[in-house]
């Protein structure tokens, strides 16, 4: 009944789902790939929101509430999306109130993720930050060898909130932590050493 | 209806209301005063993530969802606030689906806020950054007389993400903007020129 008119949709690397501003039409789920949801500033600096990978859902709140999309959206690997209407998924609110609460939790998890975000904006140091990068990065994988990169370093940069610059010079300090960082994977030799990055005082 | 058992809860300035990880139990709009919402990093350090005002509400998500406060509360003035007890405003969901329709858009409202709030962390300098803040704050008033800050300059800092002495350099600055800023009011001489500091590159 929700998949009612859902339709897959694919998407090259680089290609526009939507742009800031956009009425809002739809929700979508990942099924594969990376997407990119980002801010153009009136200076035309580009401010990274998130990464949704495939599992995650994004545009509950702007399809729901009928209101222009927050921020644009961007394929940054191939991708496949599954595309709800926004209209037909607001017919069947009207029937089902279930239905309603459990759209909320999506946009709470988004919220956290964005307070979590700002906090770490806010009070860690640029060490810090791609040490936690790195270790969600491990924490989704099994194994202990190398891990692909999920995107290029200018965009790593831009969702931690640093200058390219900066990132390449962290990881090269990250040596003396056990880290080697390619153009594409990162291996961990240990990561509870990695892992004291975090409670140190590195700045 | 939504407000059966509704109540009145009076905050003095310095007040906890509730802190992170702690079960959530209700929605708060805020009837008078400042609310301050905030995270404390494992570091020890206070990531200021909101401050809400009269007419504005939270908890919604996390009441709703019965997830644990993603953020601490803290009334940074005398305040009153009117507490919905969550489980009761759950029950309603139930039966009034155009309910959780409605409260999905403060939830949105939200996500657009810290959104915004991200975009100005990772592009604006701080000069644009307290630019803005006053703006926002003189925006809200009538009238061209001194405007009195809304809470003291260290919370300033903290919710603009700048450091105090930061914020304390600024404002001299701004001075040539006329700006003039002492213990608790600031006194725009002309709201062109100050908008005219978001534009200019002023690092």
């Amino acid at each position: 009944m929700l998949l009612k008119d859902a339709r897959v949709q694919g998407l090259r690397a680089g290609q526009v789902l939507f742009l800031q501003d956009e009425p809002s039409d739809a929700l979508f789920v990942v099924l594969e790939g990376w997407i990119k949801l980002y801010r153009t500033a009136a200076s035309g600096i580009e401010a990274v929101v998130g990464t949704m990978r495939d599992g995650q859902s994004f545009g509950e709140a702007a399809a729901l509430c009928g209101q222009p999309w927050p921020v644009s959206a961007e394929a940054i690997s191939p991708a496949r999306l599954l595309r709800l209407d926004a209209r037909h998924v607001r017919r069947l609110l009207q029937s089902d109130p279930a239905l309603a609460t459990s759209m909320l939790a999506p946009a709470f998890q988004r919220l956290q993720q964005l307070i979590a975000h700002i906090e770490v904006l806010k009070t860690c140091t640029s060490v810090q930050r791609v040490a936690e990068f790195l270790l969600d990065l491990i924490a989704e994988c099994d194994g202990d060898g190398p891990v692909a990169l999920p995107y290029n370093k200018a965009l790593i940069a831009g969702r931690l909130g640093i200058k390219p610059e900066t990132l390449s010079r962290t990881f090269a300090r990250l040596r003396d932590h056990g880290v080697q960082v390619d153009a594409t994977t990162v291996h961990i030799e240990d990561v509870v050493r990695l892992r004291d990055v975090m409670v140190e005082a590195v700045s």
